[in-house]
């Protein structure tokens, strides 16, 4: 499976009082590590839109476990690859490590979304493209 | 249980590109609302520091699910409680309403965390003492 | 001139890891009440796009001095007014005090927005409505 | 003078409901820039706080002036130096480049300051050592 990695330095102001990561910016980060991913793809965010009729990927869940905290300075990594993809929703996990260890594990459920004027939000779901999927194959 | 109660309006800068709200507020909106039921229970969190020598309950899991999403103007209720209490770790229960319907559930666990120069990263867990729990009863 | 005031409880999120609270988010919460100023005068933001047939009135010039700094757990006010109104832009003032003293003053210059798809950055600004300059001479 | 410069791509969660970045965040880039031209100078901020007996260098006045929006996907280029020192302050200037036009610029007057138990707020300003100044005149 393809799979982005980025390495990204913790700034004074992603850390709390306690000088330690809010870990708020976790999901910021793995937010923009999930467009990075799809960038790589070859489907930058604007493109993807359009081409596609999506208002995004909007998500249903997200999940973080914080195992080692990171502070100001701290040079980490993020790996990010798709682990299921459903008819018309998608599951992304996030590895973020300090060196060789792990510090942060994200889950993400992702929905293909299209405006829908009638439907309770505006929003409604939709089939994933199968030409979208096969380019995250990494064959 | 004690339960804290909060309305909040969402704000123009709470809300992403697709005009919701963008979903790592949701997790900043339920940490103050951690803050807010200890707050309620007689704990405002300087004080809570200084009385037993913690750096903070820092989260090992946080997690929510998305069901409606919301836009800038829309005032949203977040309901919050304390589900479990464990040795020295506790977990957290929040329910943000639009109107009567459940819109995000977000669940937190914590770790009640003192400074150790010697351990990993500095932090160590210790037991929950008794009298902070007993405030939570709502007895 | 129409005032808007509001009180806040600073949060953990907020600060920095000297225990203060982060700069930019003085700058989210002024933008805030900017808002909170245009409700009080009877122009709910999604309102006031539809309309006036505006995407806002965004920035282009924002400033604060920093006197005294917060903490998590401090209330704090902010007032709110207009101090000038262009042709098509107009400045707004913030004084965010703790008790008695002020502790941050914030000035913001906006531009009352179109879209405008010849233009550069698909924008341009339009001369502000005589009823809504009406609605903040609070007589 | 010392210059840094660095790149970044605008982000989903850096814009609001209009789909252009979010102003503060232009703050905290270069809140984040100030740290990194530091950090070229030889001076990173843990070894500068230890090293020096300092709680960082906090702003007394930011100001910016927004010429440009930027939206998602956007690649934008951050020159920062700083334009003056003072005795006990200095200033910082940030330009945020779109290609070769001037999108945003920054201005920060900060002050080098140390914990002062006695005084107002715990903190006070202290001379800026001769040896860190040194450090960024570029020759």
């Amino acid at each position: 499976m393809l799979t982005n990695r980025r390495t990204l330095t913790v700034e004074w102001g992603d850390c709390d009082a306690a000088g330690i990561v809010y870990f708020p910016r976790y999901f910021e980060w793995f937010d923009a590590a999930t467009a990075a991913l799809f960038r790589l793809a070859g489907f930058e965010k604007h493109a993807l839109m359009k081409t596609f009729g999506i208002v995004g990927y909007p998500l249903v869940d997200a999940r973080a476990r914080f195992i080692l905290s990171s502070t100001f300075g701290d040079s980490v990594d993020i790996e990010t690859t798709i682990s299921r993809w459903g008819r018309s929703s998608f599951d992304v996990q996030h590895r973020l490590l300090r060196g060789e260890e792990l510090a942060v594990e994200g889950f993400e459920t992702r929905v293909w979304t299209v405006r829908a004027p009638g439907a309770s939000g505006g929003l409604k779901s939709q089939a994933i493209p199968a030409e979208v999927i096969e380019r995250f194959s990494g064959s």
